[in-house]
């Protein structure tokens, strides 16, 4: 038995008893001053759940769990932080909290993606868009083919039988990026129609559409990603439709894009990442738009917890290693936007850590995510690689 | 080379030269009236893509596939439509217009679904509600181990490891549920605060809890279905978190929630059907709120072809088999709601078939789902098993 003593006047938890003192030591719980060791709620709720504390004030009343808890209920995501942090803990390893995190820990790593560029050979030709379906229809059999298999721009012939039918299916982004910077010309419709007919039918749609040129101008090929869930999925720069001894290519990333503005439950937001997991895709979140400046308040953190991993033989601990990452704790049905995420990643950033996004679900078991910085040479936007692991 | 004549006054297509009447009439295309075939656009589209035929008008001037599709641009999901009529074509399946749709083909299929009861004994106990996390905990060991071990209501100790810690995590579907059915009393919040919180939180909170109480009502138990990317997964009356011989019980079942007066984009919709399949679970989309008596207009059908499958050894055709599927065709930036698939279904039922819903992708490739009607005995709500298929 571990005894806490609640100061229910400065909302405070402690351990005195001296095993008891050096028994939390050992494990990296709490704050020692002067002998005594001071817990957080976290800490406190732990040893109490799983540790066998038990609690007491300065008179000798006990307290139960949901009495020492209801001291916090003001805090938070009170028990988003509790539960991730008892996952964590449960995993054998040791995490602390973000007051601790101090200087640049030089373990953020971004992933660099190659740069490249697009040019379009000039030929004009036409098209007839349908807005109801919101595709262009190419019906030159020579442009429909070239523009297939040189720039993997629309789907000439039949998906994965090219040779079958002669007609090219523009998708409303290939059709406004080959208005833009292509020289393609429609019977029925202006540019100015086509945005506003894609706009009232796709939410965020010019993020989308941003998205979208961003990586056609750098030379990606970018096509629809409904079979894996997710807005998009890419192929790096010099990937062909073309198939070379019967084989298809398979695109190994698939992008959703994330409005800075526009905030998602996290259950939705994780059933894409899933999705994408499930085929064995990279799955990367795009947040479009101008990067404003983040100032990083140290004061008031974002993010949850300092996060000692793993390392060979063992565990890492603040006594002799160095913390890994930042935990942001969140539950499925808490909610989180692009603006949010992006200046949680520049705390990461501040402090040189990776983000590892732990979510607690409705039934307390965990998941998490860890996510890379993509560096994309020529690219304004953020870009992140976001993988689903297991600590 | 097939020879379609194009009136465009009447925005009709024929075939007159015999040895091309003949030709489609054996493969199943269009409405033979004295000796000249009548095409529907679908079906010209389909002779001039893959079959070789071009188009002239009385007088000799040649029409390209686009020009005719022009012809055609007033008619709603023309591209939809004809995207998956080639698909199933491309596959040597028969499909004809849902205006030869006639009688009941008694092919249609409910699901019938174990019905149940339940009733909890009657323990009162105390919880602590969390507003920020929408959680309520239990610090009651014999409480918490009962609920969960007797009705699996709550999460007792931790996630597939219940004899670790004695905390019992009720979410907030089961805290209303228990609020409302059992004995349950928070020390800090009442049931109108707590589902305005979660009202304010979950979109659609009132329809996802209906369902949840509609078959936690039969004996089924609910949980979080945030591992699939759904709402909720289920569990047959019976089950048990009590694992028997170290084995994990496995949910085989998970519910998305579809309000009936919201409309999804095809694409969320068939993300949420991808991740149940990727982990071999069967998808239920559940429709909340009474049935509302719904009118079949067969003169303007919601759905759009008569499928004819396969058979033993070839395939079913109009001469000598009957059609067992209706086709829904959609694109992958299509809207569908919860009322509309109603609709939808009941066209369906009145014709005795079953749903094939194609959704032909930004590429053209087409997905199939199809729908089948679950029999949840006693419920009033609107439940269906939607199987993604290849035909």
């Amino acid at each position: 038995m571990i005894k806490l003593e609640l100061d229910r006047k400065k909302h405070s938890l402690c351990v005195k008893e001296a095993p008891d003192v050096s028994s939390l030591a050992n494990g990296f719980y709490g704050q020692m001053v002067r002998g005594v060791i001071y817990l957080s709620p976290e800490e406190a709720l732990y040893v109490m759940d799983i540790r066998n504390g038990r609690c007491y004030d300065s008179v000798g009343n006990e307290f139960s769990f949901n009495e020492v808890a209801s001291q916090f209920l003001r805090n938070k995501k009170l028990l988003a932080r509790y539960l991730t942090y008892k996952d964590y803990r449960d995993k054998g390893l040791i995490l602390r909290g973000m007051n601790e995190a101090d200087g640049n820990y030089g373990r953020s790593l971004s992933v660099k993606y190659a740069g490249g560029d697009f040019t379009l050979a000039s030929f004009s030709f036409q098209g007839l868009f349908f807005p109801n379906d919101l595709i262009t229809l190419v019906d030159d059999e020579r442009v429909g083919k070239e523009l297939y298999e040189r720039y993997w721009i629309g789907q000439f012939g039949t998906y994965k039988a090219a040779h079958r039918g002669r007609i090219s299916k523009l998708d409303i982004y290939e059709t406004i990026f080959l208005l833009k910077h292509g020289d393609l010309h429609l019977k029925n419709a202006r540019l100015a129609d086509i945005e506003k007919a894609a706009s009232k039918r796709i939410k965020f749609f010019s993020d989308m559409y941003l998205v979208y040129e961003d990586w056609r101008k750098r030379g990606y090929v970018v096509k629809t990603g409904f079979k894996f869930g997710t807005h998009f999925r890419i192929y790096f720069p010099g990937a062909s439709p073309v198939r070379s001894e019967d084989e298809w290519m398979h695109s190994k990333h698939v992008i959703h894009v994330f409005p800075r503005k526009h905030k998602l439950i996290i259950s939705e937001w994780a059933r894409a990442i899933r999705v994408a997991h499930s085929v064995k895709k990279t799955f990367i979140l795009a947040i479009p738009g101008k990067k404003t400046p983040i100032e990083v308040n140290p004061k008031k953190p974002r993010l949850d917890f300092l996060l000692y991993h793993r390392k060979k033989g063992g565990i890492e601990t603040p006594k002799d290693g160095t913390p890994r990452y930042l935990m942001y704790s969140l539950t499925e049905d808490e909610y989180i936007g692009g603006e949010g995420l992006a200046e949680a990643l520049a705390e990461c950033n501040k402090f040189g850590l990776e983000m590892m996004m732990a979510i607690s679900d409705r039934e307390s078991s965990v998941t998490y995510y860890v996510i890379k910085t993509i560096d994309l040479p020529g690219s304004e936007y953020e870009y992140y690689e976001i993988e689903w692991i297991q600590p």
